[in-house]
């Protein structure tokens, strides 16, 4: 028997282990010195490429770069510097790649070309060797050991906090408010029952909402994500804003939303949406402050205490939570989903 | 009886006018003035604010700068300049605003920070009187005349149109590529009753998907609010290489899947998607060259000739018919979406 003939072996451990990965993450040297490689180039703009959960990593960094160093920042499209052969001028620019593996072809293809076009290229990888490291100036190890689920939990937190700590770094931060994180990651994943009813909620529907704004906007995405890729569910994630134009006519009893309101500014964006969420009879659950989850139909308290930029690295680890065991609830393996498999097996 | 009461009739006058929107544009001598507004700030990076329907032309423009411009372009989160009142250092940029009423106060917000912090803005609507247009520096009129049905079709077709023929004279281009754009809409909207027979075929889905890479990644994702709005299925978007990572795993024969394949980078960088997507026994249809119909379940041809970044304008007007269609077969009213209504009558 292997350990993926357990549904959500791998996966479970990998969700427990997050707080583990971030106390590595805290203690690395590696952030003061690449810090000074960036700084040493003044970029006056950043871009970030990635792809599936990585590219939710890229998004949290895109709003981290645009708040908190007043830099431009955008998400690019791998595509024009690969199909359409692009090349930009990228003096002045920063630029990530970001990839759990560091082994996706047109990642690794864009930052060479990046680099020829003269940005300073940043690598965030888990591993060091790879050839996303190799192709860069500067590299960022996310430190969180072989990911052995094909739904990527840990990795995807590492990425946050790792690009957290350099972004904070850049700026002269010591990163101290990050200090807390791992022991709030570790009472929130106590909550696991409380997640475990809502995903028995959850057993029969057939496709789901998510919503948040501002740094909360990317766990909004990658909850989705994760839900579509171990229980087969139609998750959709809008920015709360974006909700209140079309798509809010496709919301009804029938659809379930999942929310996320940190204690900040893009919490506080999301005041006008959960009110006409409930207006509309949907089915609310929140990940979120003690207010917000009393406005809703079920949710998590997130921990008090926290700046809304780390709540991030957070908030997210319910819905991880969530995914699987909403796929074991539909008799599935979220270890091993269909068409997927990282390792076949024949008898 | 007011034209509300007749299903569609809106949309479908609207639907069925984007041709002689684009020969009013085509005719327009706004573009060579504006061009020239720009061009006298060397902009160095280009950044682009909009919502919804909008949102999908500002990608499209990003997409055209990145590969015909040679700069790097970024999709902005309005929410940084307003909820968190971010405040970057905006020098050699070029900031577009888009938005067809003009009236959507964050994105106002935004253009007012941005030409603070030194951008050049412009704005981008159907109303020359917006408040959008007036805090910008230049001003581009789509020309789309008033919109009257809730679900965005022509003022869609507008903004890529207009957004591309003053991207082309920033570049010294003449447009001569563009002219034979509206004899080519009139022709592929005369599909309408291939598209009306695809639509009977979905009467029943619950969701779907839609897959497309490069210049058609906007219509894939334009395709699919579409049907949000007006039917109320889920759909989603993906690039067909974020499809072959994660979502792959929740598509089977119940999910049917909408590809765009034009003659082009793009529509090549899609070769491997169809046979997989095939082999995987979903449904699929396809609005894209000849080989790409003939490998896919059914699908609408689209005319030869464009070039790829121009197929942009054509190849969504299929879509905007299913989403129609599929909306009146459902016993819905396209016009006036359920918790959208333009206006509201009582008796």
């Amino acid at each position: 028997m292997t350990s993926t003939d357990v549904p959500a072996a791998l996966m479970g451990a990998e969700i427990r282990e997050q707080p583990a990965v971030w106390r590595r993450l805290l203690a690395s040297e590696q952030f003061g010195a690449a810090a000074q490689q960036v700084l040493r180039r003044r970029p006056r703009m950043v871009l970030l490429a990635a792809r599936g959960t990585s590219d939710h990593a890229a998004l949290y960094a895109k709003y981290l770069v645009e708040v908190t160093h007043q830099l431009p920042a955008g998400l690019v499209s791998p595509s024009t510097m690969t199909a359409y052969g692009a090349k930009p001028d990228l003096r002045d620019v920063l630029m990530f790649g970001i990839s759990q593996s560091g082994g996706s072809p047109d990642l690794v293809q864009s930052l060479e070309v990046a680099r020829e076009q003269g940005a300073l290229t940043v690598a965030v990888t888990n591993d060091a060797g790879s050839e996303l490291a190799q192709v860069a100036e500067v590299q960022v190890d996310i430190l969180a050991g072989t990911e052995r689920a094909v739904a990527a939990t840990k990795s995807y937190t590492a990425q946050l906090l790792a690009l957290y700590l350099l972004l904070d770094r850049m700026r002269g931060g010591s990163s101290q408010a990050a200090a807390a994180l791992p022991d709030l990651g570790d009472e929130l994943l106590l909550r696991e029952p409380d997640v475990l009813a809502q995903a028995q909620r959850y057993r029969f529907a057939q496709r789901l909402v998510t919503t948040a704004r501002g740094y909360s906007y990317p766990t909004a995405r990658e909850a989705a994500l994760k839900l579509m890729e171990t229980s087969y569910v139609s998750a959709q994630a809008f920015s709360g804003a974006d909700l209140m134009h079309g798509p809010m006519a496709m919301l009804d009893a029938q659809v379930p939303v999942l929310a996320v309101v940190a204690d900040g500014p893009g919490g506080r964006a999301m005041g006008e949406v959960l009110p006409r969420l409930t207006a509309s009879g949907a089915d609310v659950f929140t990940v979120g402050t003690r207010q917000a989850v009393a406005e809703s139909t079920s949710g998590i308290v997130l921990p008090t205490g926290i700046p809304e930029e780390l709540s991030t690295i957070l908030e997210i680890l319910p819905f991880q939570q969530l995914a699987m065991h909403l796929a074991v609830a539909r008799g599935e393996n979220p270890d091993a989903p269909r068409g997927l498999l990282k390792v076949t097996e024949t008898l």
